[in-house]
């Protein structure tokens, strides 16, 4: 029986609990959180108990934690876990500063603890279906990647001021789908952007739509497209080229209901936001962590990858604002 | 130079004249109409003149007419055509009564006439793909076959009480479909109906929505529904399960356009009615005439065509009246 | 706390027990199987002990069961159920023979207790959605249903000889579906049918392929079609036609993957099978059970909807082996 | 009577000469061109005949010319048309070189003669209809906009050293759909390439794969990608997210089947290269071009939008070879 402290009892605090409770051989015993309500809440639903930091940490038989808490606190979380010798189930970003993300992808190798980043999205099951055709050779070598990621609408502007940034807030997951389906690392990345739809994100010096473009080491091309705010839904899909052929990774759709009417034949918009689109995605990436960790295999999604889209963030951030192409 | 003459300048008339006008080495000579100035301008339009029947058929050099004049005027024209030795171009049906039709089936063959009946759904690209298909071999043996044929809207009540029943006016073409879709013949047929639309069709006599089931001489299973007004527009499908598969020969929209909102992702409803969904049916139909016209082969849908599907018809309006299944 | 009796652990039982599992205040407490095996499985992995049915029905602290257990043995577990006072969860169908299950209903109607029967049909995300937007008045009155009902491949001639014949054994989910979202009772009904893919179904007196058409005492018109294989998978489709447009009720597919190739565009074919295609309408299903039994509500899919759907399939078979149209 | 010389007798040549013949009170009465038998062969399928430029400008009966043959020509033919005061129908693009595109503009403005640039995709029914609807307010402000623009194959090296390099030859037409979808110039502009299809085409000096970016002076967001060779044919597609929803311009399909099987649900690829996508837009602009000419309009696409597309070409390809961002 592996046990498991959870830190943060928020929304996606109670995803990732929820998944906990389904796999086989784990227990979840530790709730922290600060919001000592939400934290009893969560701990009670699942037959666990609240906690705080230290006493976590103190407890020897936790053998996992997850980490679900505000971004501020995943790096001293992540080092902590390390330095205790337990597994880490870590949501993105590593933290928002690359240097000390680093220092936490170091501590966690020096450790040689199991550790996953939540880049939930490899997890999907279409984008997950995608990545495994390119790997069997459907279409070829790939060659151009276009990905649209679009929110339904923006958060607070408040919430945006302490993001640092809609490139290592929003784009982050995009940067891990481009490195994760193309299999290759930028050489060069411009980024530009604006505020579209909300001038106080302006004013809260960022931008609410950005472009980019990455040409990767070997010349493979990759354009991302995003914005806070789609008034269709949250819109998530990816398309790669190949010498062979192309794929296109679409959004799920919550029914397969067609209408014919006098105006046109509809069908269902998007799932709502990510928390519907990605349920499946996370419930895979809970349980591909425990197994993973029991095999003693590397995670699809490593620290390390944490901080390569977090070093494309900070590129596009710099892209940006300098207006110039950022060469690595 | 194939001379031709035209009887009927109507709304069908005027599309295949305009058909005629493209046709190599074919030129239209006459247009016959007892309306007089409708007639004229289609002659004008095209650089021919106005006649009547009778100086058609006297004139020598005509080599082929075009039957596109009002149902009761096929047979009378078709055995004048084929007694004259011209070849015939006719819009179905043959006639309302299957007696007459099987006349006129027998007056063309004994004269060995080249004689196309108006089956232009045989000549829709959608269609004739899937045919096509099936014939090569990409869904191994048909085995089920089902018919979506639905009006936009009804015609008035008065074109209803002329057209010969729902049956022999609207469901003609999905009989000669199916006999062309699984190149079977039927051993038992069922058809129902009903008054859904409008009151007035039943007053008339007759229904507007119906759903027949036909069960082939090597048991194949065909379903067909019908009905006079879809909301949405002209629909016109197939479907046919074979051993190895399934083809459906879909609806053609105008546009490729797809609008995402905040209520749901649309496409373009089907195209209007018969004149934009079969427009190129039309015109490879007339192409189809003359080319087989000219190398002396038998075109894809003949007067044995026209009479068979009549059969059908015949048969489904006794099934439907006289509540019982019909056997062939 | 509701304690929780199953019959049944094979496939179908398992599902069931897992989403059992899921329910609040809901608790399994015996697994009966003539299966020792299986049943200390199903027991094990949700911490239930293994009875028999005369344990079952003594013990008075059983709230409910759920019956997944051979089909020969829904009558006698429902009567007793029902004369226990316990609620019941059924599969499909509540009997062979329309007057046992005639029997049933009174026995559940005399007792009052709270019985679901298992069309989880209703309960498909897509096919609930459809129903809602149709009693929304979405589409107006509805007039016309196709309901396409394939399975991917014949089980053995063995269950065949057993099964009740296509009518009873697979027909029966889509003359639910007839019921429930027209919203009416059938008139007139005639089936045919045809063996095609297996010659062995012939010979034991049953067919494979059917074609269905209902009149309704409304004159809405309704057409099923069905075959035991369809090369491509599970088909499981409807659409409505209403004086205002059309809905679809189309398959679900495993992933949004587009493929785009030298010779196509392709997407996934259907979910596999029922399991796969109807996972989330058992898990809805069994939460509206354990709902409708909480709030005193009659649940979707009644005992007496379970006899209706048997009544449609005696009249199909009698319509088929026949060959007549069944009056109602 | 419009009297219309024709220079070219190509390919392209050939589909605009049979849309001429389609255009009410037209006639093609001179072909030109280099290849006498080419020119020889579409003069007499015209009823037309060949004469040479000086011959065409010095026929004062000449109300038009349409501009078909080699880029090399186009600017010199123009600028003889203009000063024979003829209007002008020139295939894009006006000249490889910007400055003397600008001349040629310049004069055509002086003489005040009609003149239309072959941008032929402002005219395809597809992209036409989502401008439209874009005008109509449909989605509310446009924000941003992804333009998909794939050939089938790469055109022989030999053709690409000629053609003034991917982005004049090929983008042009990206750029001019840009201008057209969001009504605003581009203010910043980022591109870069690869040589990913065919080494020949990168020791030619060019690339055959291409990713841009365009800031506008109101702050919108486009992106293009472009790849000379597309496996599964010509890929023409373009997206516009508004501030109330997306409209996606799709591909057409030669036909509407699709086909069920055990590998996939799979429709037709795209129609194969321009030819067939736009046949229907080459069509409506050659009766835009004559319609406008009657009615004294300016055309839909101007040559002024010729230079303004080539200059967006000439700043991409600096941007692609100078490896840096381009401002206007």
């Amino acid at each position: 029986m592996t046990e498991v402290a959870i830190f943060g009892a928020g929304r996606i605090g109670k995803i990732h609990a929820g998944n906990l409770a389904r796999q086989p051989g784990v227990r979840l015993k530790w709730v922290v959180d600060p919001d000592g309500a939400a934290a009893g809440a969560l701990a009670e639903a699942h037959g666990a108990k609240v906690a705080d930091r230290d006493a976590v940490f103190a407890d020897r038989s936790v053998g996992a934690v997850v980490v679900a808490s505000s971004t501020d606190t995943h790096a001293d979380l992540i080092e902590r876990a390390a330095a205790a010798g337990m597994a880490i189930f870590c949501e993105k970003p590593v933290d928002l500063a690359l240097d000390r993300a680093r220092r936490c992808a170091d501590a966690v190798k020096r450790a040689g603890v199991h550790c996953l980043i939540g880049f939930q999205r490899r997890y999907d099951p279409t984008f997950a279906a995608a990545k495994a055709r390119i790997e069997a050779g459907e279409i070829g070598a790939p060659e151009m990647l276009v990905v649209t990621s679009r929110d339904p609408g923006a958060p607070p502007v408040e919430y945006i001021r302490r993001s640092g940034g809609i490139f290592k807030d929003m784009l982050i997951h995009d940067f891990d789908i481009f490195r994760w389906i193309l299999d290759d690392e930028a050489a060069t990345l411009h980024a530009t952007g604006s505020c579209l739809t909300d001038p106080a994100v302006g004013q809260a010096g960022d931008v609410d739509a950005t472009a980019v473009t990455i040409r990767t080491k070997s010349g493979r091309l990759a354009q991302i497209n995003t914005i806070r705010r789609a008034a269709y839904g949250y819109d998530q899909r990816f398309e790669v080229l190949g010498s062979k052929g192309m794929l296109q990774a679409g959004n799920h759709r919550p029914t397969e209901v067609v209408a014919w009417t006098g105006a046109s034949v509809s069908a269902d918009k998007p799932e709502h936001f990510f928390l519907e689109r990605y349920r499946i995605a996370y419930a895979k990436e809970m349980t591909h962590f425990f197994e993973t960790l029991a095999a003693g295999m590397p995670p699809r999604t490593t620290i390390e990858d944490g901080v390569k889209a977090l070093e494309l963030a900070e590129a596009a951030t710099t892209s940006w604002r300098e207006r110039r192409i950022v060469e690595f």
